[in-house]
């Protein structure tokens, strides 16, 4: 039974990180430090996860669905995935490819050995290559774009798994940090524009590798620093080793991370993802403030921007909304009769400060506008006597490409309506979304530079930072023509 | 699987309330309300859940282990607990008795026909009635003091479900809520002293009984009122009727349902729960302020008092501590040498907060003291230069003998140290507790009334409400001689 | 998964018996040789199964549904079950009270401790028994009629546990054949006509009470004797105890057990059931021979019988009728379409036995005939010239209250038809029953002594040997008025 | 929970049929009839079994674990599986590579579209074939040699799937029967010794493969006929298509499949299996009787030929050993007390026909011994005076490379031993195996042709139809590195 989670990820009404990726060489409870990572990362992605083990001789590999301490709690599975090394993934996925074959790490036999290979990011041109790859004799088995890494590493020619690696990535495009094992050494890789993040850890005499800094401190590990945009390391017995493959390019981190995808403990680019929120609230409360009695986050991803709203507007902060954790994946299926009741599963209003108050409701973004709108309607119903939503985030305008699950843009509600229609949608007294440039000056910049972007920030601007070649080709179809039952 | 909930209720370091009942009769999904209303009530059990609802012609009743979104997430399973009237019951249990038999409601075949029952609370003289009950040829089937009461009805003369109900409550002692379902109607009854929660509530023409108002809140139905203490009220076909079978004592509300059980979006005798904490966190500061850079929660049950604290101490709030939702039952067995790490499943740091400052922790209150001391020396860790806790309850040192799990006098930590040992044995710099009084101020009253106190507060004070004629009997045991296996 | 039997007991077409018991004192594996024996018992019921141990201190005890094997497979579940006394139950339910409050044994906690009970066999007058109990505080938990056994010895005064017992038994009519252990002894014992069977056996210094023979069979033990009707026997550490506490009456032993309830190779009253069946087949042969090619069982339980015909007859016999034993109780419902098809899942021609042949084909039995007819023009596809049955038992006419789930009269095809009807609704050349002389012969006698029957007869004659005290009464019913979900 | 098969091949002392398969083309209910057509070849393999199907757009895959009836049992999966052509495979696994990827039919997704291949047989170069097409940059999935066969049409050129197919098998060597579907047939083909059984079968409209008839008859469809030996059939909308591609061989029929794999209401080659085996006993008899008084099958697949035995011999044929049929997979692990008492799970002697008898006893084929030397001992203990083993196969000497999972040669009892020695193993007062051209005499011939031997009996003479080039290579491993959980 999976739950939700308190920076609100499972929301159908939030943007959904797809992956999360860790790896360990050097310490011989290898899996469980990464059985431990993944648990930090749950957040990155909750329907799936799997660990790929090698003990010396064998790699070991459990996969399932679900959460990561259901999925590796049992003594028994923890024994099997053996050795001094391994990479981990938790993921999340779309209801249509949720099947155990698309379940990472995913592995391959080559003539040199096994190898493994887990991938938070996507691939852009995975479909074109895919379609060469078939041509030629490659047979697919899951639809996931991670496995065409796998195949081009198969067929290119090279004579170390590290030299195949390389001249596999420097035929795709996208966005990826990977870890990936082989007999001799545990890798990490971020892509050349460094759009997700892959930081680099030390555990005694082990190395770490880890999307974000919470999964080194679950494990007490040290943050030694983040991978470079486009850096390779090696771990391995002669220690860590650092390649540049790829021709230097403009770093272009996701903005979104800090937004909402991140843990609020985890730090990147030496920025603390908390402090980072926070600053964004205060930016908001000076862009576009509103007179007001008290500041309300909707919980939990809302709470520090809410906090740092509050702090510089010298409005009362107060948890006006309460949420409820046990939610669960799956619950009663209600009734025409109880669906009207506006059953509340997941927020319960807390009258006593909303009652005869003016409400500023701050939340880190608005996707479809479906939860905000019920939000709203519930503070009301508690006695509100105006309520204002400001929004940690730009509207939220066009698609991902780059590993974050988004919806249509006609689902967008930045999409359908500008910002009166916006607010008329949601039923607020006033509507206002943190500027572009008001975002990049929370993050310490004076705005965005508009010829070279600081950050990636394509689902606000429509500026992707590479080519989109499958998104251009006219048949843009790569699924696997069966369909099986998801075992 | 199960998760934690926000209000820390899992904790092994926390004390248990040990359940929430619901009951519902006049609406024709009975069962699924009761279902919503439980599920607002995981907090109060999380263990195991029922339902018995009853048709017009015959009972149904579904119960298991687990959550309520677990247990009730069938359809299949809803259809067939039909009916207008229903009653429910979530638990939380100690190891040794979580088998079935023990789930709750307990139904009975009386002569006159069915009869289910739910309780939260406990008998202080359950264990003296069963040995006379079983004497006379009455055999128990589970090993809750719960089913004495039914044994009594059974065996008592009387005309009515009612009558047998009142002559069966007349011989009892102890704290009971309870709801039932007969043919004819639901019963609600809250002891003398109404030392447990109980409130009605309206949803249309149905009448509604539920442990808290969050049960009324997530179905939309409106708070009729509590239940007096000694107040049994009969929900039929025929309205609403009040029965004051029970001679007048002063009310003795349990005063640990403010400070920990309830939820904070519950209201109870008029009082938000939610700022019934905040004003027990600012009496804390006026008692026992300190000087410090920042008030740091105790995730999540600390969070109230918290802000109350840091709103009249003008110290800025932060959350200091992130909590991981995701922490589950089970996780793997950690080696010895991951153990040593001090793995931190669920808290990391919030080191930007927390790194060179001083630190005012404040939680809701502290049992054995074992969270405490792992999460001071993570403020340590990552570079706090003092913390001072601050608690929002008195020390506890007596067991509870009404329905909350109490560990051993020597497992508490107020009942192995004075506050100078507490202090050094959780590694702190200075540990303060809120007053009795400070804590009847919050409350709203001058002091508490050392004559006729206005709550129980016999965890904190030793002074209990009722007899204690089990305890004080020499054999205590009435356990089953059978142990089964948990189905 | 629960997998059809050899001897074809999980047919609907058959009659079932409805339990199998058995018990052991004085062994340390007492539990685990408890649940060889209910594997070897299990044809006597294949729905349920539990085993109650006692340890020396405290009763343990595991039921489930399903097979004994399924049930009792798990190392952790039998080291859970410990003690040197230990009784056990197999049982067959009809659907509508498969619950888990039915498996047996049954358990109580009297004042003198806890105390087991299984029962094969039933009461003919429980629902008045248990009318009286209900009226005077006895709460029941089950629909069964054992638990009226218990509640009887918990209202009875009487200083041991035996005498409850025995007043107990007194107050009670119809057929038991009953094992029953507390914390002194194992108990067996058999009601005063001897309905359903009981043995003694040895292993070693323990002793040992089995349903059948073959039971003690599958442990090595050696076959003591059959416990006398309406004797007890007490086995302790002081050995094996008889008691006699029932006036003498005639033994009138299921005669239904040699036809089809016992396994082929158990004893029976020192007759081997499998020559039993040998020599109906003989009878048979006898009585209505007719000239044909083949004698042909319908398998499993036809083999005996059909051996017996051919052997008497000088018929060849062969295996005619091939069964598949994966056949399981559930598989995919078929479409209409492929319902028409006849699919076979269970039986196969062997269609060089059958083609251009005058068949015989030799059943154990017909019930509702439905199997038979299915199976006759199977055996006509396959191309049988001619097709004769013979069955090894008497028309069924009548029901069975002493532990066998019958149909109701209008569903027995001896209660629709007169035998040409018969023979018509199944499509056969010609059709005879063995006459009830004819059966009393092949078990030795002259013919059934029409004054004081040896057997009890009652299905085939009508001739019950005890009063119906429940089915004389006006109101029959006795259901728990709960429905649960089977947990 | 899988049971036992009533021709005895899950005995670990039996050798294993690897595998069954089926297929449809044209029938709305492909997959439900291919559902019910592997339930009746459950016993060529119980370990594992699946479906593909095609609906004329999306192929449909359904597989898992378990028995044909656990798997499709629900309709939920049948609805999945939809559309007019399907096929299907049950399988045998040795235990270290029962993991979910092995487990048949294999799917692959060419550029032409998708392709599902079910594979009974062996290759007995499909090492050699991996190593090369890994070098390749082909990537295996699982450790079966079935995938050899899809990768080699992968990466051959070739304008048709059929084309592809035959180019693909002109380079393999070993034994198979494949059944295979793509978006515009059903194909069979049988290798060019025909080694493996495949036939052809009608119903209705609809075109049927089955290993053995036996799934004709379960749903009713005519034999049309055997695939020849190297016959290819193409299934499809324009009816039957036969294709010859291979050069001419003798036919090599595996032998075994009489003695034992195939079910014995199954048509070989036009010969009841039945039958065969009675011809067995027959031969048997003639050869090396010997002066008894009863004739006793080790059930229950020496029961044909323990027929057969009698009926030449005119000694009495009786059942002298009971088979328990619930016998499951798991049972309790007995202490060793218990299993010193040498529990009979799954046999009991009927000492009625055994006690102070000279018994025959006649088993189909004797591998390892261990279950002989049981048995013989049960039959002495049960008082019969002399014991003679009569074996309706030859010694079994040599390993299968077939598809046949025999153990290794030094576990054979006829590897380890003479005919003498073979006796005092098991016990017995003589040990007969039926001779080599006795067999053949059974089959109808005069003997074994010694140049053109009429049937593959390599397990007996050692004398192998092909080249066994895996086996001749210095290096046969061809694991995956990777070990996996078993999903």
């Amino acid at each position: 039974m999976l739950t939700t989670n308190p920076f609100d990820r499972t929301d159908d009404d939030k943007l959904h990180e797809e992956c999360g990726v860790f790896g360990v060489f050097g310490h011989k409870d290898a899996a469980s430090l990464t059985a431990l990572g993944l648990h930090a990362l749950q957040h990155r992605g909750q329907e799936a996860a799997g660990i790929v083990s090698y003990d010396g001789k064998q790699f070991h590999s459990h996969k399932d669905m679900g959460h990561v301490g259901d999925i590796f709690g049992k003594p028994t599975i923890m024994e099997k995935i053996a050795g001094q090394a391994a990479i981990g993934h938790t993921r999340y996925a779309t209801t249509g490819d949720t099947i155990l074959r698309n379940v990472q790490p995913l592995f391959a036999d080559f003539a040199s050995g096994g190898f493994a290979l887990a991938h938070n990011g996507n691939l852009t041109n995975a479909i074109n290559l895919r379609r060469a790859l078939v041509q030629r004799g490659s047979l697919f088995q899951s639809t996931s774009d991670t496995e065409t890494i796998i195949h081009l590493m198969a067929t290119t020619t090279g004579d170390s798994v590290i030299e195949r690696l390389i001249a596999a990535l420097h035929q795709v495009e996208g966005a990826y940090s990977l870890v990936a094992v082989f007999k001799d050494a545990v890798i990490g890789v971020r892509d050349p524009l460094g759009v997700r993040p892959l930081v680099l850890g030390k555990l005694g005499d082990a190395h770490i590798l880890a999307s974000e800094t919470c999964a080194l401190d679950i494990i007490g590990a040290d943050l030694v620093r983040e991978l470079d945009a486009g850096e390779m390391v090696v771990l391995s017995s002669e220690g860590v080793k650092t390649l540049k493959p790829f021709a230097v390019k403009e770093r272009r981190f996701c903005i979104f991370e800090y937004i909402y995808f991140a843990r609020p403990d985890s730090i990147m680019e030496n920025r603390s993802v908390y402090d980072a929120r926070k600053r964004i609230g205060a930016e908001l409360a000076r862009e576009s403030h509103v007179p007001a009695d008290v500041v309300v986050p909707v919980p939990d991803s809302g709470v520090p921007a809410a906090l740092g709203y509050a702090e510089h507007s010298e409005i009362p902060f107060q948890f006006g909304i309460i949420r409820n954790h046990y939610v669960g994946r799956t619950f009663i299926e209600p009734t025409d009769q109880i669906r009207h009741l506006g059953v509340k599963l997941k927020h319960n209003a807390n009258r006593a400060h909303l009652e005869g108050r003016r409400v500023i409701l701050v939340d880190d973004s608005i996707v479809r506008g479906t939860t905000s709108t019920k939000i709203v309607e519930m503070v009301r119903s508690a006695g509100a006597t105006e309520v204002h939503m400001r929004v940690a985030a730009p509207p939220t305008r066009h698609s991902c490409f780059y590993g974050v699950d988004t919806p249509e843009r006609d689902e967008l509600l930045a999409g359908r309506f500008d910002e009166k229609g916006m607010a008329d949608f949601i039923g607020v007294d006033s509507l206002a979304f943190i500027s572009i440039d008001g975002l990049y000056r929370a993050m310490g910049y004076d705005a965005r530079d508009m010829k070279k972007p600081q950050f990636c920030d394509a689902c606000f601007t429509g500026d992707y930072p590479t080519r989109l070649t499958d998104q251009d080709s006219s048949d843009r179809t790569s699924q696997l023509s069966l369909l099986d039952d998801g075992r």
